[in-house]
């Protein structure tokens, strides 16, 4: 399925290793010796592709699939059509996404130190470090042994990249310490300024920003976000927290680990995320609050103040999910109630 | 009015001329010989400029414009002042599209392949490409006859690009396929790696996102916009497609031709707009739903689940226009009535 | 605290200086030979540090504070543990703003113009014009004394920089004029053609976008925000303006002087705003309308047509603040009562 332009094909695999690769069982009847030679959607996969049901809104496609193979949740392995060979999986999404990373392994593509790169002879750059064309590294920059960096990025003064990452093209970084293992997709801006002034008689006062971004392991940033540095300590992203795209983060703010921030999010300053935050598209979060660990914030919102841990909210001003969505039902029936009135 | 530094004046036109580059009329009394110099707006028009009246709210300052002439709509027509040289047309702002385009004429810089740019030897280039400064083409990029592209642009491996293309500077491209005559605005990212991963018990798990960004004929992407490659099928954005500023679209996500997509929407993941569907600045769209052909959703609503089509949608979720504005009404007289009580 | 790989320390500074610094008085007991070696957080300061408190929600920290000297308000002086030092002002974050530029003053570095850089020879570049790596320069471009900009920076044909601006990297200009003392933040685009275009049998025409971007003295545009230059006037943004990242700006939107545009804004073509106009997050604005001199709209609120000078609004459609409080607390007793019911 993959454009073999863009994608190479590490395939094909043997039902059986798949099965093994998936850490999910074949079920009865389904030949361990069948050849896959691709991942593919449902409605787009032939019979030697490998596919998967995760979201039932996909049923009828799965009842109707061409794959050769599908994983599968216990629950809905009945629905299979006939002849279909299924790889049972409690959590098929995550046997599949295992699949196709054998059969497309993620890389980023760098090829050694371009020669239109610009950089300080005081950086310190580990083994293996690849640096893409019109690239500048600023002075006493280090980077780790084995990352990537594309094209006409930026890296500021004393920046820290950390082993292994994968700093996508036209990224610009100051004023940060980025752990090891970190994607920033292309046009990440880490490290600028906060938005930080006061009002005197002449005008706005800039307030000095010194304090510093922090990433650690194994994060990943969208496409064109941006993370500003701390005014007087830093902003932190801790290990394995995934950031969508034209995602803003203010000053100090801190970001527990594993916190999924989706797309067009915006979290004021100095407020604090704990631990495996999931926040909901073009959500915005007020400033100087706290959000407990493992709350759930639906897209849209907007946090005017702390949230407790594992709570789900919704609305502007947010309020616990349920409570919102009896407000939606109240206000539709109280219109439809004055409707008939007038 | 167009300051000369920046746009060429390829003026003057004779009002007659002016007429039939509007496919409009003129009004009686109009003199078709008088030399018209420029375009500009009702309330900064001199006697050799035409201006236009389209939207209702001008319609003082048509009536106390000095512009020489102005093409404007059979009902408001008897709002001119008198002198004013009238070009009448049904769908004024049109007209006048039309004839400012005749005094400036669209056109991008282009100046031939710079010396700086990094080009592939592998690249295949039509005729009168232009490549801008620092700009890098990776291995097996194809770039159509006429395609301009500005300065420190970053094109990845296989790219195709389409003819007569405006890739504007900053741009970054990877894992797609764009047709001809589409303008990218500086700072667009196309073809990054969607948001796509799933919890296991080490953390998360990346799936790769494998799919690519088709994007059609006569589209224009505004600036810093976001449009991530399919996990598993392609991102399409169809023909005629306009999709202003800070726009994030998700993986899978399918764009119907002529679709209009104002600042700031995001599109959620697998979600797919039929043609001419327009959606209002700062509106989110969830992932995995249907929005019907001509469709009219505005601004900042939270779409939740399928749209018919042709309906207009309004509200945090979403309904009917009508009943959105009605709870707002209904929600309005309520907390003056409990005002009153309390 | 600050981390000197990134900020020269300028310090120390006695007790007295810094009093004087923040043109504010020490209290009495506070020793003005102290030594003063930074700046610090309340819980982060230690006792050679001075601190600030300014918004309540911090008073433990401050009563818990081991910093050696604090600005202070008055009405909080009683709550400073013992022994800390006092300086009284009755903005204790305008003079913490003041004492923090002594420590560390604003700079962006410049090293001369780089050797990779392209500039046009027929651009004029004033005294001290610093020019990053890979930053392109178009023909008649004019940079005024002490301006600084960035590595890939791209700045279009006859583009005016005033003195003493900052243009940080991978910056985007075009079609604009830009005052003295600007600082734009990595990543953004001023001047690209506004969303203008209008349905024809054919499809969509592009309406020219003939004008420009103004943008006045000392104004400040955050990471990744775009603005778009005028249609057939110019897009103007006022001296002292404050526009925060991923802001959105449409053609021929006007901007007063010292207006505050928060994070992720978006205010549609041809709005215009008067002086000191005050815009939360996330809000957004429509089109062809007029905002007051000192407006303050909250976050994520939804403009739709005129607010008055001096009005605070709230909501999606935007109401007077008070009253869309009332509206929510008035929409959550409806629900309790009507949740009784069932």
């Amino acid at each position: 399925m993959a454009d073999p332009r863009f994608f190479t094909n590490h395939g094909p695999f043997s039902l059986g290793q798949i099965a093994d690769i998936a850490q999910a069982k074949l079920a009865q009847g389904a030949d361990p010796e069948l050849q896959i030679r691709d991942v593919a959607p449902l409605d787009l996969a032939a019979g030697d592709a490998v596919s998967f049901i995760d979201n039932p809104i996909y049923l009828a496609d799965f009842a109707n699939s061409a794959a050769g193979a599908c994983v599968v949740s216990p629950a809905h392995r009945d629905r299979a059509p006939e002849g279909m060979a299924l790889i049972i999986s409690d959590q098929p999404y995550l046997a599949y996404a295992r699949i196709a990373a054998a059969f497309y392994p993620y890389t980023v593509q760098g090829d050694g130190i371009a020669e239109s790169a610009i950089i300080d002879k005081s950086a310190i750059l580990g083994d293996r470090v690849a640096i893409g064309h019109g690239t500048v590294i600023a002075a006493n920059v280090e980077i780790g042994a084995g990352a990537i960096l594309g094209a006409n990025v930026s890296v500021g003064p004393a920046v820290v990249i950390g082993e292994g990452c994968k700093i996508l093209d036209n990224v610009t970084l100051s004023h940060c310490l980025i752990g090891d293992g970190v994607t920033l997709h292309p046009g990440v801006r880490v490290g600028q300024d906060g938005f930080g002034f006061v009002p005197d008689p002449s005008g706005y006062v800039k307030v000095p920003q010194v304090g510093r971004v922090v990433i650690g392991d194994n994060c990943e940033v969208g496409a064109n976000s941006t993370i500003d540095r701390g005014a007087n300590r830093d902003t932190i992203i801790a290990d394995g927290c995934w950031i969508d795209n034209l995602v803003q983060i203010g000053h100090n703010v801190e970001l527990g680990q594993g916190c999924i921030i989706v797309a067009q999010v915006g979290i004021s300053g100095s407020t604090k995320l704990s631990d495996f935050v999931a926040v909901g598209g073009q959500t915005g979060i007020a400033g100087h609050i706290k959000i407990g660990a493992g709350a759930k914030i639906a897209a849209m919102s907007g946090i005017m103040s702390d949230v407790s841990a594992g709570a789900t909210m919704a609305g502007i001003p947010a309020m616990p999910f349920k409570q919102f969505f009896r407000q939606v039902a109240v206000l539709k029936r109280l219109a439809l109630e004055r409707g008939k009135k007038t």
